[in-house]
C-alpha cells in the first residue's frame, strides 16, 4: 500500500482572488465540480469578504449552497468577525484564518501586527471549534518578506504555536513571494516537525523561482504529506511581471503519484481541467507541465495515467 | 571544505542554435567572455556545421580564434567527419559528438540509425584522443523519444558503453523532451554509476514540464556531479507553443550552493547575464527565476550573493 497524501487545492479561492477575471459564481462552481471530478477532496470553496474589496470571492456563500452536498470538504476563508459570521450563516463546515510572520506584511495588509492579527482570530477559532467548524490557519511570509526580507524560521515557529492553541486543526506554511531554497524548507519544517504534529502541516509553496516541485519533494523528506496547489498554477498576480502564483496542482500530484505516493486524483484529467480554465480566466497560463502538454504521461514506464 | 560540482554552460550552442534571432560572432564571444565572467569554466562555443542547415552557429572557428586564451574548457560540437576536419584545422582542444538511445530520432535528424550514428563517430574519437582533444558524447532522447515515447533504460547503457569505449571522457545523459521523473531519473543514473565512473557521466536537462530542478536533486543523490544547463533558459524551441529549453543555469547554480556545493558561479553575475541575453535575442525569456528578480537572494540566514 502506498502512503496517502493530502492535496488542498486553492485554485478556486487563491488563485481566482489573484486573477483580473471575474468569474461568474455559476463558473466558479463548476470549476470546483471539475476539479472533486478529478479526484480532489479538498478544496478552498471561495472567501467571506466585501465584494468591494474582492469582486472575485462575491457570493462565496452561494457556492457553498450549491455544493455542500459534494463529497469534498470545501473551505472558506473568514478575514474577521464579520466574515466569520456571514460563514456560520452559510453554515459551513471548514474556515480558514490567516497571519504572517512579518509585521510589515500584516500591516500593509490588515493593518494590525501579527500579535493583533492573532488576537483578532482567538475568539472566531475558539467558536468555530465550539461549533465544530474545521478550521486551517496559514501563515504567510514564513521564508521571506517583500519588505522584511529574510524571516527567522523561529517567528513561524511562535505563531504556529500561537494558532494550534486557539483550536486549528491544519496550519499551512506559506511560502508567499517564492523564495524558499530546499535548504530554507529543511530548516523550517525540521522545526516544525520537532514542535509538532508534522501531519497537521501542510506546505503552501509559490514556484515565483521554479523551486516550488524541488521543495515539495524536500518537505516531504521532512515528513510533510499535506500540500496546497492550484491548478494549472492559477493565481500569483499573473499580469505583473516576473511574478509567478501557486505550484500547479498537475505537477504536485505528476510529482507525488511518481515518488509512490496516492494522492487520488487524475494528473490527465487535470491537465483537462486546467484547459478549461485557462479559457475560463482568458489568459495563458504558464505552468510548464500544462503548457507541454498531455503526451508522454508515463514514469520509469510506459502505462495509463487516467 | 564543499564538494565541487561541474557546470556546463551550454547556452552559447544548445541554447542559441535553438533561437530564431541569429547572434553576430562579435556578440557570441561577448557572450561566452560574459558567461566567464561569472565564473563558468566548461561551455559549449558552437558547432562546426554547415551555416546553410544552422546559420545561428556560423563561424564557430572564429569564436574559438577569439577565445583560445580564456581560462576556459570550450568544446565545440562536430557532427560529422566534415565538421571534425574543420575542428582540426581551428585546433580546438574540446569536440562534441553525439548520438541518441532512439533509432527514430537519430534517423529523423542524421538519416542513421543509432548504431550507425556510433560507427561513424567510432574514427572520429579514436582520432581526437591521439591527438589529445577532449571527447564529450551526448546521448539525446533517454528518457523519452517525440516518436517512440519510453526508452529502456537499457538503452542509454549500450550507447554509454560504446562511447566510453571509443574514448568519450566524458558522457551527458539527454532529456531532450523534458519528460523525465525523479523516478526515473533514479533508474537511469542508478544503472549508469553500477557500470562506469559517474563522475564522467553529466545530466543534461530540459525543464519542459518544470521537473529539471527536482530532477538535479535526485542525480545529486544518485552521484552526479556535473551538469549541463543553459544561461536563462536560452533555447529549447521558445516560438513552440508548450515548449520550453534547458534548464537555467542560474536554478541549477542557485539550488547548488544552497545545498552546500561549490559551483564556483555567481547567480547574481548569472541574472546579469541573462538579462543581457534577452535583449540580445529579442524575446523574453521564460525562465522563472529570472523574471523573479535579483531581490531576496538568501537561502536559510541573510547572505551576500556575488
Amino acid at each position: 500500500m502506498s502512503e496517502e497524501v493530502k492535496i488542498v487545492e486553492v485554485g478556486p479561492r487563491d488563485g481566482l482572488q489573484n486573477e483580473m477575471k471575474i468569474l461568474s459564481t455559476e463558473k466558479r462552481v463548476e470549476l470546483i465540480r471539475k476539479l472533486i471530478g478529478t479526484g480532489l477532496r479538498f478544496l478552498e470553496g471561495g472567501s467571506f469578504v466585501s465584494p468591494k474589496a474582492i469582486p472575485q470571492m462575491e457570493n462565496s456563500d452561494e457556492i457553498w449552497d450549491s455544493l455542500r452536498s459534494e463529497s469534498a470538504d470545501l473551505c472558506f476563508l473568514v478575514p474577521n468577525q464579520k466574515g466569520f459570521e456571514v460563514a456560520l450563516q452559510a453554515g459551513v463546515k471548514s474556515i480558514a484564518v490567516f497571519s504572517a510572520t512579518s509585521d510589515a506584511f500584516t500591516r500593509k495588509n490588515i493593518n494590525r501586527s501579527v500579535e493583533e492579527s492573532l488576537d483578532q482570530f482567538e475568539p472566531i477559532v475558539g467558536e468555530a471549534k465550539r461549533k465544530k467548524i474545521r478550521v486551517r490557519g496559514y501563515i504567510s511570509t514564513v521564508f521571506g518578506c517583500p519588505y522584511e526580507g529574510f524571516q527567522d524560521p523561529k517567528k513561524c515557529l511562535k505563531v504556529t504555536e500561537r494558532l494550534f492553541k486557539m483550536g486549528a486543526d491544519e496550519i499551512s506554511i506559506g511560502d508567499t513571494i517564492g523564495v524558499a531554497h530546499p535548504r530554507q524548507i529543511a530548516s523550517v519544517f525540521g522545526l516544525l516537525k520537532k514542535g509538532f504534529d508534522i501531519r497537521k502541516i501542510a506546505a503552501h509553496l509559490h514556484d515565483t523561482r521554479g523551486m516550488a516541485i524541488v521543495n515539495i519533494r524536500e518537505a516531504l523528506g521532512q515528513g510533510v504529506r499535506v500540500f496546497d496547489a492550484s491548478i494549472g498554477g492559477l493565481g500569483g498576480c499573473p499580469y505583473a511581471t516576473g511574478s509567478s502564483g501557486n505550484v500547479a496542482t498537475e505537477e504536485v500530484c505528476w510529482l507525488l503519484e511518481g515518488l509512490g505516493f496516492k494522492t487520488g486524483v487524475s494528473v490527465a484529467r487535470l491537465l483537462a481541467v486546467a484547459a478549461w480554465v485557462e479559457k475560463e480566466v482568458e489568459r495563458a497560463l504558464k505552468a510548464k507541465f500544462y503548457l507541454s502538454g498531455p503526451k508522454h504521461l508515463y514514469y520509469d514506464e510506459p502505462q495509463s495515467m487516467e
